[in-house]
């Protein structure tokens, strides 16, 4: 089968064994596959990473100890958890310290022409969401996760920092949970996508770089800077929460002061429940089509994993 | 009447007028201070700091609106708040954007032999707490904070970072509120101090520097070091809280992506009610008197701050 490499920095399309599920795994057939910045980060050397990349999937089942799951089209949680450990008995899996992650860790990933994946990973797709949807589940479910960890107070006024692929979903989801959302990006077309949820935009320019100061009772990071953490931190009001959703590559230099004299509450969010994602996108309220860049063939992984690295570029997709 | 001036990182103990209340001030006379960490960073430089430094005390009220505070023994809330801002109406004056804070931020403090303080800011003391217990109600104030601010489970055991005076008085609240308590400290001696309180204590040695790694669903750093927060980070569960207690000087580099990928929440906290603190000293099971390194007079202040630096001292007392 066809499948994208990631090795020692490079990328290829090459044509290696179908794998062969272990029991209880199913075999998968992609239907559609999204890049991830993560993607990318694995490409730069995140992780020592080398194999198969790729976690933001939409596949039919072709093969199954199930046989219920045979030819149903779905999407599956990335984290393959023992199952068996303090973390995975209270049904936090994707804090598994013995788990491999699919595309990430020790288990080849979706940007293939086959894939596998334990069957309770599984979840079937009802037919109203249309696979150019499905594939944003993953990202979905982590921006619900930020619900899952932090109590908004209703009526509180949120800050989201950053208009990339990831803050416009948590954008999205915070509005649809009924919550006022804030959203500062620097790209004015990006903004503009997810204004008919009534999220209110704030264009950061070069020129305008002005933000608020100790304004929001919550803020959510989610431009992978130095600089917009540090400016979250300012954002962020005296016993606030600031919700860091995406990583930063560059070391950040920590002035502890203003965490401590404010008791600000910083909160790490990653990966969530796929349940409530589907959920959300069954109600057919996001918007998505106008988060797609490009849908690529597997065979122009390559040029596509370039492109994705374009400042300001949206979702990339792979179809086999 | 004599008072401890820092001017310019330079400490002096000089004759100055009595200060006046204003109204709604009480004039209190001193019985016994206490030299903080805070007030070594004052002289350091910490906030530009010029004045009179000291904000743990005890005094007497020689003069006040309120006929019936006159003549009593108090201890007092360090923030004078406006009592009219959003933070003030939830009850979070310590958090008030245009609070004072005594003997730290543009209000003279208690290293001197009188001192003022709205009358709301003061708290009878019982007459059974003595002086040299009551002088820890700021600090103990601090430490109860973290109750405040974090929802313990039941039975989670807790790892507290230092055995510094903070962290001994934090050690000793949490385990006086039922949580099992893991103090690692580098002094044996002051380890010592917590036992009878059934803490368990673990002692860091150059030789044995091992320490448990992803043991602890909640720690609290109390080491004010880069080296205490790297440890305290390794130690914490994923989904763990964090709670940084005492700001760390050095600029702190940060690697984002435990906090992240291992979703922890990072607390910070600071001062706290009096109100619980002066609660805990009554019930007479702290342990106090082990902690006073020695009681100087006010007129051997210079010669206290320099002793306040030695590494391994305990508190230190000031006199009138």
């Amino acid at each position: 089968m066809l499948a994208v490499q990631i090795d020692s920095g490079k990328i290829d399309v090459v044509e290696v064994p179908k794998p062969r599920p272990k029991i209880g795994h199913a075999l998968l057939r992609l239907r559609l596959a999204g890049i991830c910045n993560t993607d990318v980060e694995l490409l730069r050397g995140y992780y020592r990473f080398s194999g198969i990349p790729g976690h933001e999937f939409v596949a039919d089942v072709v093969q199954s100890g199930n046989p219920q799951l045979i030819g149903k089209r779905v999407v599956g949680d990335i984290n393959l958890a023992c199952g068996r450990c303090k973390y995975c008995r209270k049904g936090l899996g994707r804090h598994c310290p013995n788990r491999t992650v699919l595309g990430i860790v020790r288990h080849p990933g979706a940007f293939a022409e086959y894939l596998t994946l334990p069957e309770e990973n599984l979840h079937l797709l009802p037919s109203s969401i249309p696979d150019e949807h499905a594939v944003f589940t993953e990202p979905i479910a982590a921006a619900c996760e930020i619900l899952e960890q932090v109590r908004f107070s209703e009526a509180a006024s949120i800050a989201v920092l950053g208009d990339g692929k990831l803050g416009l979903l948590i954008a999205q989801v915070l509005a649809l949970h009924g919550l006022p959302v804030n959203l500062f990006g620097r790209n004015a077309g990006k903004l503009e996508i997810v204004k008919p949820l009534g999220i209110k935009t704030h264009l950061v320019t070069r020129e305008n770089p002005s933000l608020p100061v100790a304004e929001y009772p919550y803020v959510v990071d989610a431009t992978g800077s130095a600089l917009g953490f540090a400016s979250a931190m300012r954002m962020i009001q005296p016993r606030g929460t600031l919700v860091m959703k995406s990583t930063v590559s560059e070391p950040l230099v920590f002035d502890t002061a203003p965490l401590i004299v404010n008791e600000i509450t910083l909160v790490g969010s990653r990966c969530g429940l796929f349940g409530p994602a589907i959920k959300l996108l069954k109600t057919g309220q996001l918007i998505l089509d106008p988060m797609i860049e490009h849908k690529a063939q597997l065979s122009e992984a390559a040029d596509a994993f370039g492109r994705a690295q374009e400042p300001g570029v949206l979702k990339l997709l792979l179809e086999p």
